[in-house]
C-alpha cells in the first residue's frame, strides 16, 4: 500500500485517537429521549468530520434521529463501496459496575474504556480516517466512497430502511462494509461470514389493579409475577431447546464442515468461563459452545420486573409484571413467524386471571455470506497487510439487520470486518476498544480501499 | 355503657378525627432508613397522648425503632387488659396509583385515605381514644390498661420479642387486644379467631459476572433470569398446589363444620373479582376463595427483578435476577421447616452455571384463638353495641406474629377486634379508613373496657 498512507496513519496516531475520543464523551444514547441534543451533536461532529476531507456531506433528518451521509465520488472507473456505521450507542447502565465513567473514556493498560468504544464509535471512525489518510496524501481514493452512518441501530434502525428505499440509485454500489463485529481472538483476526437475526418483544401480564396484601388475599388470585414465571419457565424444557411449536422448523442445521471449522478454532472453556464469570457453560444439549453462540437459536430474557423493588421484605401480591424477551434466530428462521409462534405460546401456557399484554420491537433475520467472493479475498488480504495474520472465518451471534437490507434494497452483500475483540464489553460495563486494534483497523481499511480497486466496476 | 364516655366521644368525634390526621401525616416507614426522624416522631406523639391522659409512659429505645410504652393500673381488682398496636407503616409506593398523597390525609366519600389509615395508626388510635373518653368523663377506667405500641411491625418487628421477654412481670395481663384486623363486611363486624402465619425470604441468582450481549454470548450461558423464573415456576403444579415437598404434611386440615361455617358467610364472588379488578379468581384446587385465603398456605413473588429496567429493548443476557417470596402458613406448619423446606427445593431444582444465593426474613407461624373463650364472649357484646350488629367469627389470611409471642412469653391469648374494611387497601395505594369505622370502633373499645371489667381478674 501506499508508503504515504502508511506514514500518515503512524504520525498522527495519537490526534486520530484524541478525536474519537472526543465522539465518544458524548453520550448518544438512542433509547432515552432526554439525550435527543447528544444525539445532534453526534452527528454534527461526524458531519464536520466528512466536510473537513472534501466529502460530500449531508445531515439526513428522519423521523427519528438523523443519518449522516457523505460520499466521495472521484474514482471513476473503480468500484464504489458502501461504509455503514452507528453513532447510537446503548445505555450505560448499571452504573455501579463501570470503573470509569462511560462517556469519559479512560485508557489504562493500552485499552480505551467508554460506551462505544468498540460498539460502534471507534469501529467506524476507523473507516473515517483511513479515507482522510488517503486524501490528505495522495489526494485521492483508490474507491468511490459511501457513507451511512445512523443514530438508530441501539434502537431498530427504525427510519434506516426508509433512507436506503428511498435513496436506493444514490446509494448504488459494489459491495458494502461495515466494522461491528470482533476478532476471533487476541492475534487471530477473523471475517465474519455469519450473524444470527433477533426477534424482540416484551410480555407483561396484569393481574389486580393494585397491588395486594399476600396475607388478606394470597391464594385466591393469580400472581402475576408468579405466572410469568411459569410462562418464562415453559419457553425451555430441561434440554434447554425451546419450547416454542414450530421454533426450530426451519432451522438450517450446520453443515459437517462448518462443525469442523468451528471444532479446530481455538477456544479455551475454563478462560471463557473465567472471562464471562461463570461456574460452568450450559445451553442446548448436543452443541459446543461456539455452535449455541453462533449458529443455534436463542430465547433470553433481558430483564423482568414485577412487585416490590426495594429493601426488604413487602408483603404483597403484585399488580403486574413484565419480560422483555429477545430471540436470536438462525438462516432460515422467519422473524415474524417465529414472533407469531412466541406470541401464540405465551397466550396459550397463561394462567386464568391474568391479562397478557404483548409488545413487538424490532426484528431481523440471520444471514451467510458467499465465502468464495472475491471481495472476502481482497478483505482478507488487506487486513492480513495490517494485522500480519490472515483472518480465520467465523460467525457470530449478534445481529446487524441492515446486512439483510443491504442485500435486499441495494443487492450488495456485506463485508463484515470487526477490529474490535470479543472481550471488549460491548452493551456491557467498562466497553472498550484496544488501542493498537484501533490502529491497525485504520490500516487495514486503508489497505482495503487499495485492494478492493483492483475488482470490477459494475455500478455507476 | 357510662352515657358520659357515649356523649364525649360523640361530641368529640371531629377533633379525634383531626388528631389522626396528625399522626398520619408523620411518614412513618420503618423499611426506609432515611425516614428515622419520622419513626421518632410518631413515637413522639402516641408519648404525648398518653402523658396528656395521665397514662405513665415511656418511649423505650430498642435496636432499631423505639416502642411507646403506657400503662394505668388504678382499677384494682379487675383485670389487665394488654392492647397492641404499632405506628410504622408499609412503604407507599408505587405512588403514582395514589389518588391524593399518601402521607397528606383526605376524606372523600366518608373514608380517610393515608398510608397508615387503617394498617394501623388508625385502629390503634380508637383504643388510646377510647381511654380518653373514660379518664376525661368518669375519671377513670373500668380496667387496667397496658398499651404496647411498636414500629417495627412492617419488617418483622425484630426488637419486640426482647422487650416482652424482658418486661415479662411488668407487662401481666389477662387478655391482650390487637386491631389491626377488618370487619367481614360493611354492616358485618367481626371476630377473627384464625390468622396465617409467614415466612419470607429472598432468592437471588448470579449468573455472568456482568451483563452480556446476548447475541455474542447468548446460548452458551445460563441466563439468571430465565432460571430463576424456571425455580419460582417449579413452586406449584398446574393444580396450584405447591411443590415444596414436605410443604403440606404438617397442615391442619379445616373442620367440616368449619367448612360449613365459611360456606354460610355472604361471599360474592363477581363483586371480589370488581373489588380486586381481576377477570378470574384462581388458587389451590378443592377449596373456596375463602378457604385459599383463611386456611390453606401459599407461595407468592412479592417482587422480581433482574437485568433491563428501562423503556424499550436492551438485548443482554443480564448478570443476576433476584425474588421476594413469602409463604401464608396455616395452623401446624413450622416457620423454620418450611423455609429450610423453600432452600433445599430452590437449591435442588436450580441450573447449573448460576450460584445461588438464599436470605431469611422474619417468620411466624399461624394462630387459631378458642372460640368459647368468655373474653371473646365479652368482645362479641361491646361490638353489637357500638356496631349494632353481632359480629360473625371469621378467620384472616394476614399474619399478626405477636399474637404468637403474647401466647408464648405472656401466656394469654389475643382478641382480633378489626374495625376496618377489608376492601381498606391496606399495604396498596389509594388505603383508607372508613370515618364511620373509626368512631364506631372507638365507642366499642370503650365498651370493652366495661365488658372485660365484669370477668375475673388473674393476674397482678
Amino acid at each position: 500500500m501506499s508508503a504515504a498512507v502508511t506514514a500518515y496513519l503512524e504520525s498522527n496516531a495519537d490526534r486520530l485517537l484524541a478525536e474519537l475520543c472526543e465522539l465518544l464523551r458524548i453520550p448518544s444514547i438512542s433509547a432515552q429521549p432526554e439525550h435527543q441534543p447528544d444525539m445532534l451533536r453526534a452527528a454534527k461532529f461526524l458531519h464536520d468530520q466528512f466536510a473537513a476531507m472534501g466529502f460530500q456531506v449531508e445531515t439526513v433528518q428522519t423521523a427519528g434521529h438523523p443519518i449522516v451521509y457523505a460520499e466521495w465520488l472521484q474514482a471513476p472507473g473503480a468500484p464504489t463501496v458502501l461504509v455503514y456505521g452507528h453513532y447510537d450507542v446503548q445505555p450505560p447502565d448499571p452504573l455501579d459496575l463501570w470503573t470509569t465513567p462511560p462517556f469519559e473514556p479512560t485508557i489504562r493498560d493500552g485499552k480505551l474504556f467508554a460506551r462505544g468504544a468498540t460498539d460502534d464509535k471507534g469501529q467506524v471512525f476507523t473507516h473515517v480516517k483511513s479515507a482522510e489518510a488517503w486524501l490528505k496524501t495522495e489526494g485521492r481514493l483508490p474507491v468511490n466512497l459511501k457513507f451511512v452512518i445512523e443514530g438508530e441501530e441501539e434502537v431498530g434502525s427504525n427510519n434506516l430502511d426508509h433512507f436506503l428505499e428511498s435513496r436506493k440509485a444514490a446509494l448504488a454500489c459494489d459491495v458494502a462494509v461495515v466494522s461491528d463485529t470482533s476478532q476471533y481472538a487476541p492475534g487471530i483476526p477473523a471475517i465474519t461470514y455469519g450473524l444470527r437475526g433477533i426477534v424482540a418483544c416484551e410480555v407483561a401480564l396484569r393481574g389486580p389493579k393494585k397491588d395486594l396484601h399476600s396475607g388478606v388475599f394470597g391464594g385466591s388470585v393469580t400472581n402475576p409475577v408468579n405466572a410469568l414465571c411459569r410462562l418464562v419457565s415453559a419457553l425451555h424444557d430441561a434440554d434447554g431447546r425451546v419450547q416454542i411449536p414450530g421454533f426450530y422448523d426451519d432451522v438450517a442445521p450446520l453443515s459437517d464442515a462448518e462443525r469442523a471449522g468451528f471444532a479446530k478454532l481455538p477456544f479455551d472453556e475454563a478462560a471463557y468461563r473465567a472471562e464471562l464469570g461463570v461456574s460452568a457453560v450450559h445451553g442446548e444439549a448436543g452443541f459446543t459452545t461456539l455452535e449455541r453462540r453462533w449458529a443455534r437459536p436463542t430465547c433470553d430474557v433481558n430483564g423482568i420486573t414485577g412487585g416490590y423493588q426495594g429493601a426488604g421484605p413487602k408483603t404483597i401480591v403484585p399488580s403486574r409484571a413484565s419480560a422483555k424477551i429477545t430471540c436470536r434466530l438462525v438462516p432460515q428462521q422467519d422473524p415474524a413467524r417465529i414472533l407469531d409462534a412466541l406470541e401464540h405460546f405465551l397466550n396459550e401456557n397463561c394462567l386464568p386471571g391474568v391479562e397478557l399484554e404483548f409488545f413487538r420491537f424490532h426484528g431481523c433475520p440471520a444471514f451467510v455470506f458467499d465465502p468464495t467472493s472475491p471481495y472476502l479475498t481482497a478483505a482478507s488480504e488487506a487486513i492480513q497487510e495490517a494485522f500480519g495474520a490472515a483472518p480465520v472465518l467465523i460467525r457470530e451471534g449478534g445481529s446487524i439487520p441492515v446486512v439483510t437490507t443491504f442485500r435486499e434494497v441495494l443487492g450488495v452483500d456485506t463485508l463484515l470486518l470487526g477490529w474490535g475483540q470479543n472481550t471488549d464489553n460491548l452493551h456491557s460495563p467498562d466497553e472498550h476498544f484496544t488501542v493498537a486494534d484501533f490502529h491497525r483497523g485504520t490500516l487495514a481499511s486503508a489497505a482495503l480501499w487499495e485492494r478492493l480497486a483492483a475488482l470490477p466496476k459494475t455500478v455507476g
